[in-house]
């Protein structure tokens, strides 16, 4: 240890300062928060009190926690390639800041072969999971009785989930496309994980409803490849879509790919037709760059202040031995753009 | 508390159902890691090692803080509005799990009036700060003496900092526009905080590089209202763009923008102008969605990985009260694409 580190100022310090022993020092600093049996002047206490504030002393979670045994903490576990809608993110830390907890993230790397740290070791009270995650990790918390609640996963009986609607966003897109008139459909999407309930719920609500009306089956695109393949193989599905966009008739476009965006408009232009009148461009999704284009893009988004906020809500309750009491599926709202609007 | 808390197995609970002490109990789970002079059988070893197994007991954190007065956390603080690149933020969980340590992520929120938790309590054995942040909190860092890290903010003499080379990264920019043969520019931007060092560098810089050159003085369009504004002032915003792109000669764009590249690249749509025959595009900043663009677009990128590792590692020099070692400056890459390739 040197210098650097033997600055910060402790009980140990103060009482050095101010040549009284550590037991008072620590009974001043915890005056009216802990029983105790020392007595000091008042005098004693202006003095302790007056070294404390000059050198900044904070009191120890570390020692006031070891005496709850709790962390007063909770933990935020998500996928390493899902990552985190930058809108849960700041949202998180929004009620974090006002509930005055601590809020610790971690992400299951690719080749991670151990637990993560919050299952581990206890230091966190609480997780949330964010997207599908192993099903070694839900077991894992189940052993150790961690309170838990999964955003956006395939729900299980065995923990609280909070899911999205997506037949109903589906349906809210499709009403708007049969308001424009649009005789086909085409879906984008990225992160093409058939394990993740979302990704099936979509397509097969799509088929029915194109089904139900007597269109053609529609088009389902997959873009990964434009965020990892080699420039012949991004040109390859940009090339495709192009295709698919060219075709007579008028398109319903359901954009649900992370990051891709950008492509699918420069594709759009390329193809040389028009919005709305040609083409209605739907995104689905709570990617923030979306939400800034101008022309305006018509989104359904996710209320994503409230998701948070109950899931949080909903995780203290576990914590504390309580019911969750948050509904467990939340909808998607239409926020419409120049991109559909007629 | 009700059965769900009290169902999380303890040292308690192991020595209840093994019918032996707790110091027992723990001097079995602390075997190898803690000196002890409690004695016990390899039977009773086994039948503790067994409970706890199969209950899923997990090693208590709190305890073992209590005893090396560490946390074993780092805080990352952030600006609300600014929020964090998402590489940052995928990096840091990244190098946060390769070394076995929490991460827990503050922000100031925009009407807070206290200090931010991590400050206010002793919770934490070290801060990451993001961006500018306010001045009162270097002040209480200083006072509370707790190790940190500043990342891309204006450079103090009172804290260890990591900036990027916002000079440097205009001079390969018009580099490339030589080459290109650009005889005027325009640079976007958002967040235009004059507060922000680089805003000012990067204007100044390339301000003195068309003088330099004999150019007009470049033009500065701010793109906030696009993110913010009425749609008549988005459109406001873009028209003047638009007048800008369509003036003559050969544009050099730099895009600093954050959320904005879509409605700039919807505006050279709209200008008719051709990417990169009468402009050249160059996005400078760390949006991943922009990588993902195709054609893809040239961009000044910092290399975010190392500054993330090099940050958390030179700020667990400090916590370990050792001098940081990494470089206070970080050069921008450049990675060329379709839209300034000739």
């Amino acid at each position: 240890m040197t210098e650097l580190m033997s600055t910060r100022i402790t009980v140990k310090k103060i009482a050095e300062i101010c040549g009284i022993s550590q037991p008072v020092v620590s009974a001043v600093l915890n005056r009216g928060k802990s029983a105790s049996n020392i007595r000091f002047s008042q005098e004693t206490a202006d003095r302790v009190m007056a070294v404390a504030q000059e050198n900044g002393y904070r009191p120890n979670r570390v020692a006031q926690n070891f005496h709850s045994q709790k962390h007063q903490s909770i933990g935020v576990l998500i996928h390493e390639a899902g990552n985190i809608a930058p809108d849960a993110f700041r949202n998180l830390l929004r009620v974090s800041s006002s509930e005055k907890q601590l809020i610790c993230f971690e992400s299951i790397q690719p080749d991670q072969k151990e637990l993560p740290l919050f299952l581990r070791k206890d230091c966190v009270d609480g997780v949330l999971l964010f997207e599908q995650l192993d099903p070694q990790i839900h077991e894992a918390i189940q052993k150790i009785k961690l309170p838990a609640v999964s955003i956006n996963a395939r729900p299980t009986s065995q923990m609280h989930h909070v899911v999205f609607d997506e037949v109903d966003a589906i349906k809210q897109a499709v009403a708007l496309f049969d308001r424009g008139g649009c005789d086909r459909y085409i879906l984008t999407r990225t992160f093409a994980n058939p394990q993740h309930y979302s990704t099936h719920e979509r397509v097969s609500t799509l088929r029915w409803l194109a089904h139900e009306r007597g269109l053609p089956d529609p088009h389902i695109v997959d873009m990964d490849l434009v965020l990892t393949g080699t420039p012949e193989q991004k040109m390859a599905v940009l090339d495709e879509l192009l295709e698919l966009l060219r075709k007579p008739g008028k398109v319903g476009l359901i954009d649900t790919g992370k990051f891709t965006t950008l492509s699918l408009i420069q594709t759009i232009h390329q193809s040389g037709r028009n919005v709305p009148t040609d083409l209605m461009h739907l995104y689905l999704g709570n990617d923030p760059t979306n939400d800034y284009s101008w022309p305006s893009i018509t989104r359904l988004t996710v209320d994503m202040p409230r998701v948070i906020k109950e899931s949080v809500h909903d995780l203290q309750r576990l914590i504390n031995g309580q019911k969750p009491v948050g509904p467990p599926m939340i909808s998607y709202q239409l926020f419409e753009g120049q991109s559909t609007k007629l």
